[in-house]
């Protein structure tokens, strides 16, 4: 089933690279691959820290709630372990009026914060308190999903007045969509004033499967692409915020077709604006062909920022940087052969692709 | 006009391939070869039953109205001829409202059932009594066109009404597209009943030149693409009947964007459906090599259905599948080199690509 | 921070061929390079005219406001210089209805005429006239721009209402949309009637940045593209006009998309419509390659229409069309190592692709 996706390459690469294990996995030889990969990680040599050493990682960063009080991080911390692991601000579930419990998503922002949140000047506050609580456990960045990247201003009333009808669980049909591109651009402002990196990752039709969301709840991988539109949505919080070197906005898409025509123009202009990697579905090499095609003659590559994978498979961190530099290296490789850059500029390129471009978009090592 | 073009390829094989002409067309040729192709066709074994046997083909389906009784398909069977043709169940002039006639048709459906078509339940029947007189006749597949893959469930009540309407000849504004929508899952619900295939092509923007429409009528090769959007239009069937093993849907399209956006997501996603073959203007090599590119990498070819031309040219469809075979080898090929797939598997793909994945999808031996 | 960028491209080729300047750009060689520059720069084998004869540009076209009166043109032809530049009519200005300063451009269109501008008639007359007049310098086509290509026919007395009310400075909400897509057709007419080839270049959306807009006013490279349909949008036009063999309307487009959904079917069926080169961002290798990967199969080389840059940068012209030839050549033997035409074809289609599909599209020797 495998045969020529992702899932074959990293599944065959990990057992390889992480396990040591050639043998084909199939029907004949399952029992035997369950009982070797068992064995070894029961070695201390195959605990998560071992392991994150021997990746050579630098910096793993998670996605947590706006009201997380980040106690695993403390943990970590407080164990004396020299391993990098930060947190990233991801506030879906107070910003989206239609996040299933958006209420009492509130009352425990309200709660970690220490005040009762009952208006939307309190609101703000909490959520810039939280950020400064995330900025001081090590995050440089915070995270946004949508299903769709409109910004729009709202007027305080508005403001308020929406965030009310919301309290009281009232929210209107526009509401919920008026409100997140508001906070899109209160976010910007936000980042533009405590330095955390802004990603945007609009487009995926969450729990698309009903069936499998009535039985086991959000996010269990139900997700569909949909049509992605960028430079009608975004022109408010650009008119507003993308020419302020401050910001940097990292925007993220499942519809490849933005790549050319919207993507790559935006961050060609616009100095906020920044290209994540290829994305999810599209974290493969045919995925990163295309986006090598299509994003880098107009955005260049000093407007994208390399690599960083998303996954929840920690054993295939190394394999899908590997994938990354390969198809890097691949890309590079052929405008070299075709004389269209020199061998210095191409080893700047790949060492920028590998390893800088990540580190200076997410702000790493400030 | 032709260089560089799929009909140009097609033309050039099928004269070397089929009636051993070595010599280019042009003006000059030109009446020489069409006396040499005419004398041809007037041989024994050139008559299409003998180029049948010699093109090896194995099943060869036509597309038939709802109404139609197969009278062709009899004779053929009677004839104790033993190459099989088999009928597909293509309703959509009985089942799109705003299809030219539509009350004609439905008078036709009537008459081939035996009794009239007063109300929509027995529509429903009738429309399930063709589906089994189809199966007798060896049909293992429906075939189903609209402008938008909209699916959306109607209240009986509300689909009596439409229907009702629609029989007095006043169907409103969004009828047609309703009761689309609607009948969309209800020929999933008889597809998981009776077991025929179910294949929906969406996106064909008919008759576009009026010009060639008033002169000529219906489907004269002035179709062309519109956009199409599967994700949110497909919910309503998926949700209903996406899980369900019984049912297999075979999506295809003419708007290549939805290949690693929406096709590919969808059939790795939902086990009841599969995408087909590159279609119509992309059964060609670029067309191919883009399928293979945009929709393995998410899918796995074992949520494709292999190929199955299109053709109403007889005589083309030995290279087409040519074309097919040698693209899907370069594809695999492009695997193996780069140690992605061993050969071992890549001899399993180019026969499940070639003949297996085809044979499956379409219950063709079944 | 054009590593691998057209940009990139053009300025080490400019440097080299039209400068001969081998050394690499960088923070050290800019001085030096800058003088250098400037040095060549002032002799006369570097004039605009010298350059010109040296390039070996057969035509240069450039784009003017209906208002025009061409002086420039005129100085040209009365210096006795053979060098052809001619002017192409571009109308926008006094076409759409939203243009900023709509009716001073007018009121300029009717000074040009001899005449006040005071209903549609007089206002498509003087329109007519203009073309005429362009014409007589030397211009064998027009260009539109618009943010969609929607056309769609008014009444006489609704053209003349909407006409009216912008005249007064009452343009309602939908007057503007709705008379460009009438106009739009209107050219098409004339284009019939005085044999000018219509260009039609949809999609961009106009000062995206707000900030530049106000500071330094309109068209200051801050467009970017959104989205765009042809199918829909353009069939009153083709339904009028499509079949006419006496309109060539050439189509661009910034919407990579509708290459092999839209553009290329649309294409191959009208006789009216071919398809423009890569257009601006896709004025690069790898635009080139898609543009040849997905507009060829369907449309053949015979429906496109070669090559012309867009280009203010006069010393990146010849670079420009030397990647052009590249491309395509690059293209052609890919078709002929594949044995899909073979080598007299192949030399056939390169000189086509080269010099005389632009000549032929653009009727420039007739």
């Amino acid at each position: 089933m495998f045969r020529g996706t992702p899932s074959g390459i990293w599944l065959n690469q990990d057992l390889h690279e992480v396990f040591g294990i050639n043998v084909k996995p199939s029907l004949e030889s399952s029992d035997t691959l369950f009982d070797e990969i068992s064995e070894k990680l029961s070695r201390p040599e195959f605990s998560p820290r071992a392991l994150f050493k021997k990746f050579n990682i630098s910096v793993l960063c998670t996605t947590d709630a706006a009201t997380d009080n980040l106690t695993h991080h403390k943990t970590i911390k407080e164990s004396g372990w020299d391993g990098r692991i930060i947190p990233t601000f991801r506030p879906d579930a107070v910003v989206n009026l239609d996040a299933p419990n958006w209420r009492n998503n509130i009352a425990d922002l309200g709660r970690v914060c220490g005040y009762e949140i009952t208006d939307f000047v309190t609101y703000i506050h909490a959520l810039e308190e939280r950020r400064e609580f995330f900025k001081g456990m090590g995050a440089t960045a915070t995270d946004h999903a949508c299903i769709t990247p409109k910004t729009a201003e709202l007027s305080k009333i508005e403001a308020e007045s929406i965030f009310q009808r919301a309290l009281h669980g009232q929210v209107g049909n526009e509401d919920s969509a008026r409100f997140t591109a508001h906070m899109l651009i209160e976010m910007a402002r936000m980042s533009i004033e405590d330095g955390l990196v802004m990603q945007l990752h609009p487009g995926s039709f969450r729990n698309h499967n009903d069936l499998v969301f009535q039985r086991f709840g959000l996010d269990k991988g139900c997700d569909i692409p949909v049509q992605t539109e960028y430079t009608r949505n975004l022109q408010p919080l650009l008119n507003k915020y993308g020419n302020d070197t401050r910001l940097t906005l990292i925007l993220f898409t499942l519809d490849e077709t933005s790549y050319s025509r919207e993507l790559a123009t935006l961050a060609g202009h616009y100095p906020a604006i920044k290209i994540g990697p290829p994305w999810w579905f599209h974290d493969s090499l045919n995925g990163m062909a295309r986006y090598f095609d299509q994003v880098m003659e107009t955005a260049g590559i000093y407007n994208t920022t390399g690599f960083n994978d998303d996954t929840r498979t920690f054993c295939s961190i190394p394999t899908r940087h590997d994938v990354w530099r390969r198809a890097s290296a691949n890309w590079v490789a052929g405008l070299v052969v075709r004389h269209l850059v020199d061998m210095d500029d191409a080893l700047e390129m790949m060492f920028d692709l590998s390893v800088r471009l990540a580190i200076r978009s997410y702000k790493l090592f400030e």
